[in-house]
């Protein structure tokens, strides 16, 4: 076993801060690692919080802390943040996020940044999970700004996901746009001391009921406002055996009001995911979409590190215009499979 | 020659439609068209438009298209649109944009929708583009939305790339953060006559001369607002054969006014690509981004049809714990080099 692994199976904080930054490097010793780790993961409750800027959803993360903090749970938080992916940089860092739990040994922070490498943000997400899972972590919350397709990619490796919201800021629509109605498991309409709350929940039981297609046509006649009555359409809204249909809660971070009823909310969907057929088969779905993920990934670096010569040559050649740059594509493909390449 | 590829060169517009139809889809037949008209592209100026929603960009290329019909030459319009990846369907379409130039034949415009494949969106992008080349317009837009990493990617199939912003709307820190300080060849500051223009400018000319690190850091110290001297900056705006310096243009759209002299700029930046060492050299490492893309999707696309029931397998043994997702991928690689698949 890798020497750091053991460590990290022990809950030593230093070694699973290591051995997130092996994972960041993504060094061959990360792999090694992160195989060992696997067979001691599957026990943390994994819930992804996503929604848009200004939805408060950090406030509602630190509350969210000190709950499963009081439950004398050990929790993980990976913040994946906005940033350029051109410079790779965290704009946001450990240090200026819910600072007031970075002395608590309880709780384990970590921020990624959004870099640009494809696919590359959900697989990191997805390990650097896995790490605090076998760390001991009993929840791992996954934030992330609900914009952009990498973020939305990266609630897929979350077993719940809670979409954030704020009243009167249009969220309703941007949500249905950026794909969020899809990925919500449970809605959290944050800041509902404010005016509009009410009508935001009830768009959303709408928007529920009536699925994201109809309502992005219903949306755009009224001038990107949704509002309209629910009655008549409760059946649509319960959760069964067969179907997890997303419940709404309302809740004033600032305040502490709400989160505990979301905690509830947020544990029962753990249950319906792990003991119904429906809530099986989008588990099985899930890994295999990781395992496809993590194909995609592994044969883009075999293929451009075997070719790396090959490739510099049909540059030139597409350059020259002696070749298109579709048959050159093919071409290298059968070099890669028939192991016909510079490094083979 | 492929039929299709002889009427587009001919200029036949239902057979461009037809075209870009096939490329949608992505039927193999698409990559013989595109084989076939590859030699007969290369020779249209290719012009991103980007920037954050409501700084004006369609106004903005509604007023480009006018000047270019106006000096006898040929348009292409591709409107990459904002859409949910899950539901896959272009929120805007053809009809509604741009509809003044619906019966121009010499404006070809074509919308695509934000579809949720990896990477699809450049290569998608990038293909079309040929077929308007192909096809004999002297410039093509390539308009997207400054949000999400997908859009970004799009303007590297571009040869020149203009970052439209609107004052006061916090764009300069926005587009730091989007990474729009790295992608652009060229500013319009739209809508000059609002209040905050010439602020707008003097953030751009400090960001540029700065390079944008130094400025998430400043602007995060001001709060968000980045206002600053550019005195004794001067020499870093400079543009030589070494390196482009993205000039700024105020402009408004509406009114048509300094729409003109940002057609002069796009036109001088497309000279110094083509004349200068490093432009020529920006154009090579471009093409080799676009091998190496197709390289990844063709690759992906090869191997997962090839290993359909191995993928299936390595999921049902991880599920038993059998085998960690890791070690899982290499084997699947090994196999697929190996040959030794279901398919195969």
């Amino acid at each position: 076993m890798h020497p750091l692994a053991e460590r990290v199976l022990q809950h030593e904080v230093r070694a699973a801060a290591r051995a997130m930054r092996l994972i960041d490097d993504r060094t061959p010793d990360a792999a090694a690692l992160l195989k060992d780790l696997f067979p001691h993961t599957g026990k943390a409750s994994i819930i992804g919080v996503t929604g848009n800027p200004g939805a408060g959803k950090s406030t509602l993360v630190d509350r969210l802390i000190e709950i499963y903090r009081k439950e004398g749970k050990r929790v993980g938080v990976i913040a994946v943040d906005p940033s350029s992916p051109y410079t790779g940089g965290a704009i946001l860092g450990d240090r200026i996020r819910m600072q007031r739990h970075a002395t608590d040994e309880g709780v384990f922070i970590r921020s990624v940044a959004t870099r640009g490498h494809m696919g590359g943000l959900s697989r990191s997400a997805r390990d650097l999970v896995r790490v605090l899972d076998a760390f001991g972590c009993d929840v791992v919350l996954v934030e992330t700004v609900g914009v952009g397709q990498d973020e939305l990619e990266i609630t897929r490796t979350a077993h719940t996901t809670l979409v954030v919201m704020a009243p009167g800021m249009g969220d309703e629509v941007q949500a249905i746009k950026a794909g969020l109605m899809e990925v919500a498991d449970v809605f959290a309409v944050n800041k509902a001391d404010k005016d509009g709350a009410d009508a935001t929940v009830r768009d959303l039981e709408l928007m529920i009921a009536l699925g994201s297609d109809v309502m992005i046509a219903v949306g755009k006649q009224r001038g990107h406002t949704v509002h309209g009555k629910t009655a008549g359409l409760k059946s649509s809204f319960e959760t069964n055996d067969e179907r997890w249909t997303p419940p709404i809660q309302k809740c004033v971070s600032t305040r502490n009001e709400g989160v505990a009823d979301l905690t509830t909310l947020l544990a029962k969907h753990r249950v319906w995911v792990e003991t119904t057929e429906a809530g099986k088969a989008r588990k099985h779905a899930r890994l295999g979409e990781e395992l496809r993920d993590s194909l995609r990934e592994a044969l883009i670096e075999a293929a451009t590190s075997a070719l790396e010569k090959e490739l510099e040559e049909a540059v030139a050649a597409v350059e020259r215009h002696e070749v298109d740059p579709y048959t050159a594509t093919e071409r290298l493909i059968d070099q890669f499979r028939a192991g016909i390449t510079s490094r083979s």
